[in-house]
């Protein structure tokens, strides 16, 4: 079977490179993502599967019904893209002024529907489903929660996701347990005290003092509250406050983003950031309004799934070649899918070729894959859900 | 002469009323006393002044050339009003919206007027000159200056202003020698790191906790390194910076205000500011620029000048009505004029005989005066020039 | 009646001297001024005065009757030294390792004793009593209010005091009315966390931090909160915390001085302290004790009573001799006495003659008076008397 | 062999209870080892090795040399007890008073004793040299630097050291590669300004909030300047200041210690450290002083070291005995001997039977060990040792 998917990844790698420069030129932002959408449901359609549309708004989901009944696993891409100008230039550049897949969802979208092409073809021998989740607005504010509100997880044994790293060359497989992408949730801070003319401070509460004092208190938590060993950003955004060199401000605003991979310490944190801001506020006799939005959960890899893919990861690429994944501070909203069933979410070296381009992380304006990654990814998530439904 | 200025008065009264109220339908801003300034050197010239218009855009100067030789003394009005919407709903209100002269200046051109009307009736018995000086944009960015450049100083002898004081009773006048309004200097300060995304604090050089230590640190100026028997106030009136709740700052700008009664310390203190802020921003690696503009002098009053007015005061109101000014933090630009010439700037009481809008102080958007202020004003100026060119 | 007094004067000079000297060499502390207060008490009885003696421990009080009835006007001296080394050589250095008259209470005490002499020479002139109060402690805890407790004041209808004034020539008299000392009041504040190992913050609640954050926070009590126009001083004299550089500290100990020339303000401080302090305590989860002291209330001299000194100075040693006082920091006990009695506290020039000397101020090892302030002291004080119970 | 170990081991167990007893009753500190030192010296020569005593001070080194040529493994105790005063009341319990092996040195000692006993008896099977070195001084300041420079590596090919773990139950040995224990070094800072009299401020420079500012500035290390996925401790443990409430405090002391896995962050640490103090200090125009003293490194296993002891553990122990270390902020100077030579540090499950006893941690007053772990622990390292020396 090996040779026979390796064979067809060939003759597939032409249509990958071609649907992903599709949708690299037309990208979509999140919960518009309806030309995407259109193409994926269409292209399931092709391969016989059971299609359902307009989920959470514009996601998709394929459901491909094993030869012999058994499990099911569900493999998950992302396709929206995001709010950036793309600087390159090549002629599969994004086409849409201020579009742009800088986050590789576009790979991620090809490479499941080359799995879904793969495996439909292998139905046969499968015993169990295999449902193809393609969400939208994993950049924010999130389709994840809502699908699985709509009940794509129903009936769902195991869950695989993927995401391009470009630090890493075509070719590397990066994989671990546990946490290793981090919460990231968001705050609205307002701390109100009393305007009045610059040259009148005692007549007036100055907050922008107070403000000062609450931000270089807000530091201790990381530095003092958090154990060590474990890991958390507290990072203030934004600050404002204030209209005129002389008129004292009556309040100031601060955002920002708090991040772990404790999900105790996610549930503490704010409390802890609330003490302080209360604290400090009511010591000079401020008011505040603290607005904390709980966003997406860490992402924690099941051990057993997270065992399966290195283990396929091993069998397809070679030992050297699957690397454990340092944890990531950066936030991925198929944590919710991982809080509800087991699974894995898998990196996939995809460094550019020139060395110029290599350097452009996710989110740089002139991000790009080495599209070799494309037939690689097809490959091991095919593999993955072979081997978990055997199993 | 007494008496027939005491009838003069009484005569005048309604004429200082009507043009006070139609200046104040009437307000103009800075740099723009268009409408002002002509009906000031209309009446100017209607008494036989020598009259000079348009300096420093919109000033006015007209000169009374007394019977016999003598020292030349001046008296200054100010002519623009605020960008402040009238609340008030009488029949004068202004008719500008979102203009208001809330800060008595109408009062203080009226005045000043009265006297060239009494003093030019009286120009025979006068020893020497008297200049009537009305002066633009006194609320910022300040007309005494380029006046002054312009030469109306030149052979003055004696310079006398005044300013509503709303606090006090009509018929009182309040009057101390040395400094009694503060200087009022600004600075613009931006400290600039390093962006990035919030979750990556050490690849970027967050300046918001940064600022907090400068924010924090700049009220060690006032609280540990000024004399506590001195006045000094440091007031960050706005701060801004960062872009997103998740992206690191590059960058925070804050702007304020720095005022004082001690021209020594005037001079020290954006040392003691750029002292701290550059030792603060070096030792996280940031960097700065600090734009401080000085202002508006302190007000000094002329020691001999002050005791003239205190005199004069006493003769015509009586000693319980002469006060001491205690020191105001507000800026005032006639300490230019007191930069170069001795002189005085002296405060009448003013305040409204109804109780609820004698609450409201200058730069209130329901501000009103009581008119019996104007011909004291006009008794008080007069008696002054007349008692100073007479020594 | 002025030749006889000058003349007695220059009779009295040796023996006032004389005795300043021996109570310099012999300066005793504060409830330990025995050997003082017998030398006082003996000096009184040999005038014929009521003398009573242990008051408040060492404080003495004489009483001269006049010739006729008539009010009764105390005059105040402070008899203790200075746990300090003296470091000069001369004859007359304290003979006590470690204690010193160096703010001059030999001088005060030596004065008034003059004074004692000559008002008793003309005792049949006088209508009316004169008390000499000679107390402890004004270094602190403090003589005077025990005194008062203990019935000094009784009667008393005006009391006058004292002091050296090191940095004004002899024959200037200092004396304004109003607040010139400020309130001198005292506070130890504990902020308590949890110890622990310093490898493992989170377990513990490291208060050095904590304290940081407290110690800035105050600086915006003077910085913000205090009318500029008005006078504070915040100075935290102590911190003390922790153990060792690995043990996270249990608690942190400051301690300080308010001081201030408004009793409103005085009132008001401790509370925005500890609105301040108990804000952040409980915005880390630490707790505080604050054990603020008011001590020496601000001495605030009553009008009429500087008024008739500054006649008295003027008469004495003309116009341009007598001065108003700056306002000082520094906290005194005859305050106490101004606040149950009309009175006023007046500044003696004792510039010492050597320039050197001349740069030590109070509570210098090296600080020394020239000593023809002595006859002019009693001078002043005895024409205060019998100005005061002639009226 | 294994049988063969089994069966000395529990021949020898009450001569490791009793010897371990011994030395616990009579506790020695850092370098005053000797009482001990001559234990160990006996025990070594009455097994036949070769002896060499009073390096570094109380240090002891025996070789064993094997039956046949081979590689060199080296097993290291450390001897010293802590200034700690024993609470236990059990007949062990320490004779000397406020000293206490609270942190299972006693126990080490024993173990490395009982391996030396063991693998001497087996020595004609062993091919290469075993060399037992006891430390002194792991408690600071370090007994393993100066061995080293007196040469106890020379020849070393592996060395292996172990811990008691009281927080795991007798049986489970703790073992990882990589860096297992922090580095733990520690500075010394002064900021020096200008005391003064407390109701001067603007006359002295008030360190006391220029250190508050530099405490809470040093927050930001950790919080923004370490990348989050590593780990620092920046704890402050003592600060001191200042000598009388009402006198401005011209220095304040700051002691601290500072610790990371992350060798080259170590290195970055001081520099941040003074960068801050030197900004912040020179804002506000004071001085410092910073002594800062790298102590003991980062304690790094060596992978291959590392997987063997595991292997020896799973196989003596079972799989499920043999956990991961979770890395300790605290410090160990067997780091040395791990910059020098391969080898691995391990630690051993020593949990109290009783439950109150097992709360107590090392370096608790009440600390107690199950002694079961001992057998358990020679078996370990003769393992160790004879399976290094047999590969």
């Amino acid at each position: 079977m090996k040779e026979l998917i390796a064979q067809r990844l060939q003759e597939l790698y032409p249509k990958l490179v071609e649907t992903r420069r599709d949708l690299h030129r037309h990208p979509e932002l999140g919960f518009q993502e309806v030309r995407t959408s259109g193409i994926v449901a269409e292209w399931l359609r092709g391969l016989g599967l059971e299609v359902e549309t307009g989920i959470a708004q514009t996601g998709v989901v394929g459901r491909l019904r094993g030869g012999r009944p058994g499990k099911t696993v569900a493999l998950r891409a992302d396709m929206d893209a995001l709010p950036i100008q793309d600087l390159k230039t090549c002629d599969y550049a994004s086409q849409v002024p201020g579009k742009m897949h800088a986050c590789g969802h576009d790979a991620h979208t090809t490479i499941v529907l080359g799995a879904a092409t793969l495996l439909s073809e292998l139905r046969e021998q499968i015993a169990g489903d295999v449902l193809f989740i393609f969400q939208p607005a994993e950049e924010g504010p999130g389709g994840a929660a809502p699908m699985i509100e709509a009940g794509v997880l129903e009936g769902v044994d195991m869950a695989f996701g993927i995401h391009m790293a470009p630090i890493a060359p075509v070719g590397i497989v990066a994989v671990s347990p546990g946490p290793v992408m981090a919460s990231a949730d968001e705050f609205r801070l307002t701390i109100r005290g009393k305007g009045g003319h610059a040259a009148y401070p005692h007549m007036a509460l100055d907050v922008i003092p107070v403000a000062a004092q609450v931000v270089t208190a807000l530091q201790q938590i990381v530095s003092r509250a958090v154990d060590p060993t474990k890991t958390a950003v507290l990072t203030i955004g934004t600050i404002q406050g204030g209209t005129k060199s002389n008129v004292i401000a009556d309040s100031v605003e601060l955002t920002g983003t708090v991040r772990t991979f404790d999900p105790l310490l996610r549930e503490e944190l704010p409390k802890r950031i609330e003490s302080i801001v209360s604290g400090i506020a009511a010591g000079f006799g401020a008011s505040y309004e603290l607005d904390y939005q709980f966003k997406y959960p860490v992402l924690i890899n099941h051990g057993e799934a997270a065992q399966l893919m290195r283990e396929v990861g091993v069998e397809l690429f070679g030992e050297g070649r699957v690397l454990d994944v340092p944890p990531q501070m950066t936030g991925e909203d198929f944590a919710y899918f991982l809080q509800k069933v087991p699974g894995c979410f898998t990196f996939l070296g995809c460094k550019h070729p020139e060395p110029l381009v290599a350097d452009y992380n996710v989110h740089h304006p002139a991000f790009d894959i080495d599209e070799r990654v494309l037939p690689l990814g097809v490959q091991l998530l095919t593999a993955g859900v072979l081997t978990y439904l055997s199993r």
